[in-house]
C-alpha cells in the first residue's frame, strides 16, 4: 500500500474536522480501502485556532503545498470564489488533484476549472459541495449511471429546513427561528446566501450538470428564499397536511428542463416531509431505479469531512481520475431549453383574504376555472373581526402560467382586500 | 471511446432489463459515463421468452462467452448456488470480469470466488446483489469508506415488505396478503426464501462484510421470518403507533457485533416506518457521516437492471478491478465476535394473554422488575368472553437474555393462558 500525500487549504470547520477524522482513524481508513493517507501541509491564514496537524507543516504560504511532490491531492475547504478559485488553479497547474467543499467554486467556475484539470491531467473532485455527508453526487454520476434522470426534488440547505422545521414545531416566526438557528451555529451571523436561496441554487445546479449533463447557468434558475414565510404560512400548511420545505428541483420535461428553488407544501405522505431541522434529503427519480430518497446530514465538521475524504480516496485510489477523465459533465445532445416560469406545470396553494360578502367564493372559482385551473380542495374560516375571510386553495396540477394569470385577475378585480398569497405544492 | 463487449449469463426478468435498458439507451449511457456496451452473447436455457438480444448471439452453450476475447464483462443474472458457481468460475477462470445480482452466490461462496478473481486479475461486482437500484454497496463502500460503521438496519425484501404492508393497510392476515403478493408477482410461487428471513439475511450478510470488514458465516445470524406474524399483532403495533417490518440489523456493540433478521416493531418516527409496499431501505449510521437513509425498489427487472449496469460501467472504466484490488473486504484487525440472542440490547414489546383476576399484573411487572427490565408503555383492554385479558407493553432497552428470562418466568407461573408474543422493537 502506498501512502497518498495530501495537503489542505483553509483551516476552519471542514479542515479541522478532516484532521480530526485522519488523527482517530487513518489507519482504519487505510486498512479498508487501500489508501493511506499523510497530511503534509495545512495552509491557512493566521491566527490559528488550532495547531495540532498531525504533523504537518502549518503556515500560509501556498508553496508549502505546491512544491512538495509527495503531495498528490489538494483539500480546498475555502469558501468564496475570488481567492478559492485562484488557489484552485495555482494547485491544478501544479499537477495536483483537487477535492473540494465549496459549491460556489464549482457551480460558477466549474467549466473553467475541469477544462485546466483537464489539461493538466488531474481530477476535481466535489462530492462534499452538495449535501454534507450523503454520498449523492456518486450516487446520481455513478450508482444511476445507466438511467435517465426524470427528477430531482431536495431539500438542500440544512440552515433553511432547521429554520422551517422550528417555526412549524414551534409556531415561531421567520425572525426567532432564525435567531435560534444563529444561537445553535446552524447559521451564520449573515445568513444571507443560506435564507435567499442562493447556496441551494448553487447545490442545483451541480446536481443537474451531473444529472442532465448541461451546464446550468445560475441566471437559468428561479430562486426564492425563505425570509417571507411566515407563522401563518406554516398553519395553514399544517391544516392542509402538509410541511413548507425549501426545496430545489430540477425536472425533466418533453418541452425542456424545469429548475427551481422556492419554498413549497410538501406534503405529509411525501417522504421529503419527513426530512428535518439540519438534515438534507434528496428525492431523485431515475428512468430504470423508480423513484429513491437519500437523506442525512447536509454540513457539519464531520459530516462533510466524510465527504471530503470519501473523495480523496477516490483519487488516492485512481477511481476519480477515471471518472473525472471519462464522464460527460456536458454531453446532453442537444443543447437544453430551460421553461419559463409560465411553462411549469405545479399543483399551488393560494390563500386569498377576502371581503366576507356574497358573490367573492363564486368570482374566485369563476375565475380559476375559465383559465383551466382544478381545484384539489377548498377551506374557507370564519370572517375576522374586519369583516375578511381567508379563502385558502390548492389546486392540481397546472400551468403555472395560467395560475399566475388567474391570481393577478383575481386581485384585479377586486375579490381580495391584501396580496395574494401562493406557494408551489409537491 | 472504446466499445466493451458484455455477456449475459441467464436471460430471465433481470436479464430482460439489462436488454431493454442497453436498447433504449446504450447511446445515453455511453455519452454519459465513457462506456460504450455492446451486448455479443446471451447463455441461457431454452426455451427462450424472448429472442430479441440486440444482434448478440443466443444459446446455451458458454463457450460463446468464454471463448470470445472481446468480451470483458460477464453479468450472471441466475439464481442458485451451484449452477451460479460454476458459471462464475469458468467466467473468472477465462480472464471475464463477474458483475452479479446473486446474494446467494455471494454470500455464501464470496471468499472462494474473491480468491479466484484476485488469482486472476479481475474484478466481482454485486451492487445488484442488495436492495435493487438503490447504490447501497457504494455509499457503504466508497461513499462512507472514511467512517467507522455503527449500525446497518435495512428494509431488504420487497415480497416480505409488500406482504407486511398489505396486511396492516388491508387488515388481512398473512395468507390473504401472500396471496396477493403471488397475483401481481411480488412473490415466487414458493415463496419460503423471502418470508422465512433467508433472502435478508444472505444481504445482510453482504452489507455486513462491506461495512464492517469481516467474513459473516450465515451461521452467526438469527433468522426470523415474517410467517408468524398475525393480523392481530399489526393491530397492536398500530395502537402502539408503530409499524412491523421485516428488519436486517448489524449493530456495532463494544462487546460484538450483533447480527439478526426479524420482525420488529418499527416507530412511526422513525424513518424506515415510512418505507412502504415493495420499497427496500437501508439506514446507516456512520462515525462521521451520522444517521442516513436511503429508500428505492429493491427488486424488479428495471430497478435491478439499474444496478447491474452501473456495476458494469464501473468495470468498464476500470474502477472496479480498482476498488477490488484494494478494498479489504476482510480488514477487521481481530476476529470478530458475534454476540449471542442473551447479550443483544434491544427494546421489546411483549402481548400475554392473562386470565382476568387479581395479581396477574402485578405479577407480572415484578418479574419484569426484578430482572431490571423497565417497562416504557403498557396497555389493557377489556377481558373477553372467555375472561382472558390481553396485556400489552414496550420495555425499554435492555439486555435481550434478561427479558426472555422473564418471560419465559412469566409463562412458567401460570400467569399466562396462551404462549407470550415477543417482538423486538426498534
Amino acid at each position: 500500500m502506498a501512502t497518498v500525500g495530501i495537503g489542505i487549504i483553509g483551516f476552519g470547520v471542514v479542515g479541522g474536522g478532516v484532521v480530526d477524522v485522519l488523527a482517530k482513524d487513518r489507519a482504519v481508513i487505510a486498512a479498508r480501502t487501500g489508501a493511506d493517507l499523510e497530511l503534509r501541509a495545512v495552509v491557512s491564514l493566521p491566527p490559528y485556532q488550532r495547531t495540532d496537524v498531525l504533523g504537518a507543516s502549518l503556515g500560509k504560504d501556498l508553496a508549502a503545498i505546491t512544491n512538495d511532490p509527495a503531495i498528490r491531492i489538494v483539500l480546498l475547504l475555502v469558501g468564496g470564489t475570488t481567492f478559492a478559485k485562484d488557489m484552485c488553479l495555482a494547485c491544478l497547474k501544479a499537477g495536483k488533484h483537487v477535492v473540494t467543499s465549496n459549491k460556489a467554486l464549482i457551480a460558477e467556475h466549474g467549466d473553467a476549472l475541469f477544462a485546466v484539470a483537464k489539461e493538466h491531467k488531474v481530477a476535481i473532485a466535489f462530492e462534499a459541495a452538495v449535501a454534507g455527508g450523503i454520498p449523492i453526487i456518486g450516487a446520481l454520476r455513478d450508482g444511476l449511471a445507466a438511467n435517465r434522470i426524470e427528477s430531482i426534488t431536495g431539500i438542500l440547505n440544512g440552515t433553511c429546513n432547521f429554520i422551517l422545521t422550528m417555526m412549524e414545531q414551534k409556531q415561531w416566526s421567520y425572525q426567532q427561528a432564525l435567531a435560534e438557528a444563529q444561537r445553535l451555529g446552524y447559521a451564520e451571523a449573515d445568513p444571507t446566501l443560506d435564507v435567499n436561496g442562493t447556496d441551494t441554487a448553487h447545490k442545483l445546479a451541480i446536481l443537474s450538470r451531473i444529472a442532465f449533463g448541461i451546464r446550468v447557468p445560475l441566471a437559468a434558475l428561479r430562486i426564492e428564499g425563505i425570509q417571507n414565510v411566515t407563522a401563518q404560512d406554516m398553519a395553514s400548511a399544517a391544516r392542509l397536511r402538509s410541511r413548507i420545505k425549501l426545496l430545489a428541483m430540477a425536472t425533466q420535461r418533453p418541452e425542456g428542463l424545469e429548475l427551481h428553488v422556492a419554498p413549497t407544501l410538501v406534503p405529509l405522505d411525501h417522504p421529503l416531509a419527513a426530512v428535518h431541522m439540519n438534515y438534507n434529503g434528496v428525492y431523485v427519480v431515475g428512468s430504470n431505479s423508480g423513484p429513491q430518497l437519500y437523506t442525512g446530514q447536509g454540513a457539519g465538521a464531520l459530516p462533510t469531512a466524510s465527504a471530503v475524504l470519501s473523495d480523496v480516496i477516490d483519487v488516492a485510489l485512481g477511481r476519480a481520475e477515471q471518472t473525472f477523465g471519462s464522464f460527460g459533465f456536458v454531453h446532453h445532445p442537444t443543447p437544453p431549453s430551460f421553461l419559463p416560469e409560465a411553462e411549469e406545470r405545479t399543483a399551488s396553494y393560494a390563500r386569498f383574504v377576502s371581503p366576507d360578502k356574497p358573490g367573492i367564493l363564486a368570482g374566485i372559482t369563476q375565475i380559476l376555472s375559465s383559465k383551466g385551473i382544478s381545484i384539489r380542495s377548498i377551506f374557507q374560516g370564519e370572517a375576522d373581526a374586519q369583516g375578511q375571510a381567508s379563502i385558502e386553495l390548492v389546486t392540481h396540477p397546472a400551468r403555472g402560467g395560467d395560475f399566475l394569470d388567474a391570481v393577478a385577475e383575481i386581485d384585479r378585480k377586486q375579490l381580495t382586500a391584501a396580496p395574494t398569497v401562493c406557494y408551489r405544492r409537491l
